[in-house]
């Protein structure tokens, strides 16, 4: 980081306060939890992230008796705070550079798959090594595409405890309407606190258990953020491929994400119909459905957005200039000369397959298509099976299992209809083993296919799946029944595109390595690594956008606003006691004059992606202003290029929070805790 | 106008350049044409207004070989004008103060319904005198609710040509979808040329006409205009209401409008699911689902302005305030103490039948239920008729007309169910006579009171309804057929609405006088009388506003945004022309740096309405920079109480006007002659 240029856009820490390897500083107050990041807010364990974070361990407290999940969460004391199962504070101790160790192992590889093997099992064993530690998680991240090798020692806070959540009416206000978009008035926070043993050691949940003392906390900001403020979201973002070639940009963009965004739309829309039908259905289907549509807004949001960023057209650019570059000087030429023809030959390889991948992993998920994946599986045990051998209980049960069959005439038949569909008319490099079974060929329409497969096949009884399984590979082999001869196709192909993908990681620590090399150099200053799920900062500005022409998204939301959204019905159904603390918010003092409003959400320009949820954003003087909870529509294909104009991440604002606490659901102690940690 | 204030704003004229008795000025350059407003922008005669103002004319020129309204219009010459059937330019020529003559004969009347049937009366006698002077139309104004009668001599020019107009893709490009809102990017423009003996003198189309010579026409503004510029919109609004009482705007928010909008939208449903059955079907119901459309959407603004603009709120404090004022003198008191009391008396009066209002209207619209229409007519006509005497052939053919059943069961059967069901449980004031025949007091469904109602009815048969009309008044009474008993009393309410309408309409112009006398006296200069279809000057400033929390419409779109908004398909279908044109623009004229593109539309704070179509907007040199064609959804409810947050009038950029004349469909003739009158 250039500190002098972070000084004038109002940085007020120095670089050792800030991040210090021995002592810390404010950086080191953001942890894990929960696949989230999260952050330190009190010298008393105090740990705050998103609604959405912690949600899964709200839900496993409540019962219908005490609906926490619906009704919200306050420990008046530290004695009514609740264990929170499964949640667990990751802290980072220590990072170790095992490069050498690494590398070492990876010089003996003879092919690129075997690359790839040893690259994982010396991992493996260094994680384990690291592990030995009490209470210790270990992970290598790789950097620069494996130019170097970090093992982080991490210390595991496994007694955490609910301290505070709002209701799921506020913590989620929007639900999926609103999901990646602006204006957002989402209450997306939880607080935990971790504990330990009275010696600061990590200790399981245990009555003598103390809060567990952080080395670093961040002081809540007394002030707010206003539009321009200087902010940096410190977390773990997961992944982001900013270095991909043109050639694989447009794969994506022309063919990935399209294919993925309407067979998920086809998909939702056959759930949906099922989830109309009444309470039970809709409970089945809900959470599929929510997960789902979650993956579908993003791929339309990266259809939108690379082809209005156009990303592919700046990369061909760039990888013009670069070959000028390269070929601008001799001994350029001779290090970088051939790097980005063999990283493009890699690319031209795996889209030859983009279609096939992308639809064998919707048509083998068991969540999408249980029965056919039963099938699949089915298929590939059998064919490990000697007849006559002794059954394996697990797997006889496993194959008459009544959930295969789920909703089979409703969901699965459709939903069969759209992916068998796909997989008979996929073509050349493309062209799927057992497909023969689907009349690859006819132009016969897929519910007449689907329908013959199903009169033909005998495996929809469960006596006759089990038969084939006691008959192991004899019996695999010899049936004639179409669905084994296009599970035999899918099992081949499922098999294959494991190894293929195994392959292609080893080609990429080779050429990607030096593609990654070659840009360090080639773009200097400007250059900066992937995300991989490492402790990171990004630095923004409070900052609105532009999301089409004529329209203005202004950075910040207010309690007006969701007001104006209530409507009494799901996701806009604001709890009495937020619209009662409503009318007498002018007097609060987290009242924002030049807003004229408690303000309740903002925007900021900040480089962040999936892992980045609950992210600590803090001021320029350390200070935490808001949390991090999602990016907006117009920026999710940030991943493959941020972009100035549209590239914004959506953000809690602290106040919000601290006048929820206060006046909403009133936890006095928290507040406090918060308040008084910011004196 | 405080001319002072205005200069002070950006006016460049003086007081006679804008508007002289004698000599006109910039403010006599604007016209009406076909129930729109519309300006003089050339020497010659040419007439600038909105695309959907000239859209019928167009429509009525094109045919299938030659498809004006599809393909656009450019007539390269004056000989390629074409005549344009219906337009007819109205000019006004002289404004004569009648108030003595209609204050004296109202002064006779007896009784309200009198003072409503004579003031109706010495209206049509003055304005058939007036119009007796030669191409000559005549109307009377109501100033301040009958305080002032003034009568308007306008002269008739009916030789009106087209001179260009762009394909519909353009003047309509966002159609419905994007009917009152923003970011608009309609070119909602269109040029005609009057024409007159070649003395000066209004002439039917004749070979020896000239171009018209107006008294004053409209220069183009050179450089555009930008945000916060100072605007002037002048044309003929047609009707607001902003001195309403607190009660009967109540009543249209809690009542009329969200009935309004109820009904609508379930009818408009309706045809939709007709028109979606085939072409035939979607050419059959495609301009009433329009037309009805419009006025949902409008009936939905109203709704949602009327309760976030808080105007009931605001007119009872105004009425707060004017109690206190009128008691704060004693004289005051004398003259106005009672008139806000009667005022509201009055306004009790009429919100007690406004649900029945509403219903008969649309239950008797021929557009929307023709059948119960017909049979309501029949059973008026027949009433009228003693048996036996010799039957009116075109009354016979109405009753027989096969129109009156048409997609019965698809269409006029569930209007009917929604229609009858609002009928017959109306109650207590707004109880409708004749819904005994519906079942008013059970639980029935109303599909089966309709199925019922249909089956007991005979007249479904033409016969059946020649022989009741041959039966006359004796047959009428004695019929006990359901839809025979229900048009009765429909018929009987009919006659009663107008009768009310007539009287209240009496009562209004006493009490409605007073009230307005006492406003103009209450407010001073910040009174200023509602619109009624007469030459207004709306001063205004290019502004853009914030839709809701988070969001601001900015008050500029462009080209870029429309490209974005082109997907091939109506109504957002580009024609090729103008995307190719538009890949040039950077280097046209009308490119605007600072918007970095060629303009489209802009938005301004104006205080518009219905007949403010087509409006010349001028800059402060009095210089065209734009038409007015729109209001946003979130300021329609401006009719009962501008508001400044909100309010916003849409207008195409005279830039874009131009732009699509050089470069999209090029008229270098119109173009020198717009550029040329500029210099």
């Amino acid at each position: 980081m250039n500190w002098a240029a972070l000084e004038a856009r109002g940085m007020q820490l120095t670089r050792d306060e800030f991040w210090h390897p021995e002592r810390g500083g404010v950086l080191s107050a953001a942890v894990q939890i929960g696949g989230c990041s999260a952050s330190f807010c009190s010298p008393e364990g105090l740990v705050v992230t998103n609604h959405h974070c912690g949600f899964g361990a709200v839900n496993a407290l409540s019962t219908p008796q005490r609906n926490l999940l619906r009704d919200g969460f306050v420990a008046r004391t530290r004695a009514e705070e609740l264990p929170a199962p499964g949640m667990v504070v990751f802290v980072v101790r220590r990072i170790e550079d095992v490069t050498a160790k690494v590398h070492a192992a990876q010089a003996k590889a003879k092919s690129p798959l075997e690359l790839t093997q040893i690259t994982d099992q010396v991992i493996r064993e260094l994680v384990a090594e690291g592990e030995k530690a009490p209470d210790t998680t270990c992970s290598v991240a790789a950097f620069l595409e494996g130019k170097e090798y970090h093992l982080y020692h991490r210390t595991r806070l496994t007694d955490v405890r609910l301290v505070y959540a709002p209701p799921r009416a506020v913590g989620e206000y929007g639900g999926e309407v609103d999901n990646w978009e602006w204006p957002r008035h989402t209450g997306d926070f939880t607080f935990f606190r971790a504990y330990a043993a009275p010696d600061g050691s990590p200790r399981a949940h245990h009555a003598e258990n103390v809060p567990f003392r952080p080395q670093h906390h961040l002081r809540v900001a007394a002030e707010g953020v206003r539009e321009n403020d200087l902010v940096l979201i410190l977390g773990y973002p997961g992944r982001t491929e900013r270095y991909l070639s043109s050639l694989a940009v447009a794969d994506r963009e022309a063919i990935y994400y399209p294919k993925r965004l309407d067979l998920l739309t086809r998909i939702i829309a056959v759930l949906e119909a099922q989830a109309k039908k009444g309470d039970a259905e809709q409970l089945a289907y809900a959470s599929a459905i929510k997960s789902l549509a979650n993956v579908q807004k993003n791929a339309a949001g990266m259809v939108f957005g690379l082809s209005h960023n156009a990303t592919v057209e700046r990369k061909r650019r760039e990888e013009a200039a670069f070959r000028a570059w390269v070929e601008g000087d001799a001994t350029r030429a001779v290090r970088h000369g051939k790097v980005l023809d063999e990283l493009l030959a890699l690319d031209e390889l795996e889209r030859k397959t983009t279609s096939k991948d992308l639809v064998l992993g919707l048509a083998l998920s068991p969540r999408i298509a249980p029965f056919l994946r039963g099938i699949v599986d089915l298929v590939d045990t059998a064919a490990r099976r000697d007849a006559g051998a002794e059954l394996d209980e697990r797997q006889a049960r496993a194959v008459q299992d009544p959930a295969l069959l789920a909703d089979f005439d409703a969901v699965q038949r459709p939903i069969l209809e759209i992916l068998l569909d796909e997989l008979r008319t996929l073509d050349g490099d493309d062209a799927v083993r057992g497909r023969d079974a689907l009349a690859p060929r006819t132009r016969e329409a897929s519910t007449a296919v689907v329908q013959r497969l199903l009169e033909q096949t005998k495996l929809r009884e469960p006596a006759a799946r089990l038969a084939l399984l006691r008959g192991g590979k004899a019996a695999i082999d010899a049936s004639d029944d179409p669905l084994v001869v296009l599970a035999r196709g899918l099992a081949a192909e499922r098999a294959e595109l494991g190894l293929r993908m195994e392959t292609m990681e080893g080609r990429r620590l080779d050429v990607g390595r030096r593609w990654i090399a070659a840009q360090e150099e080639w773009r200097g200053a400007s250059f900066y690594p992937d995300a991989n799920s490492t402790l990171r900062v990004s630095i923004a500005n409070v900052k609105g956008y532009a999301p089409r022409d004529g329209v203005r998204y202004t950075p910040h939301t207010t309690v007006a606003g969701l007001l104006r959204k209530h409507s009494g019905n799901e996701p806009f159904d604001a709890p009495q006691a937020l619209r009662d603390a409503a009318a007498a918010r002018r007097t609060s003092r987290f009242f924002d004059a030049r807003l004229g409003d408690v303000p309740v959400c903002f925007l900021a320009d900040g480089d962040t992606t999936g892992g980045n949820s609950g992210s600590p954003v803090v001021n320029g003087k350390g200070e935490l202003v808001g949390l991090n909870f999602d990016r907006v529509f117009e920026g999710v294909a940030g991943d493959y290029g941020w972009n100035a104009e549209r590239s914004r991440n959506v953000c809690v604002d602290l106040r919000y929070v601290l006048w929820h606490i206060e006046s909403v659901m009133p936890a006095p102690a928290l507040l406090e805790e918060l308040l008084g940690a910011a004196r």
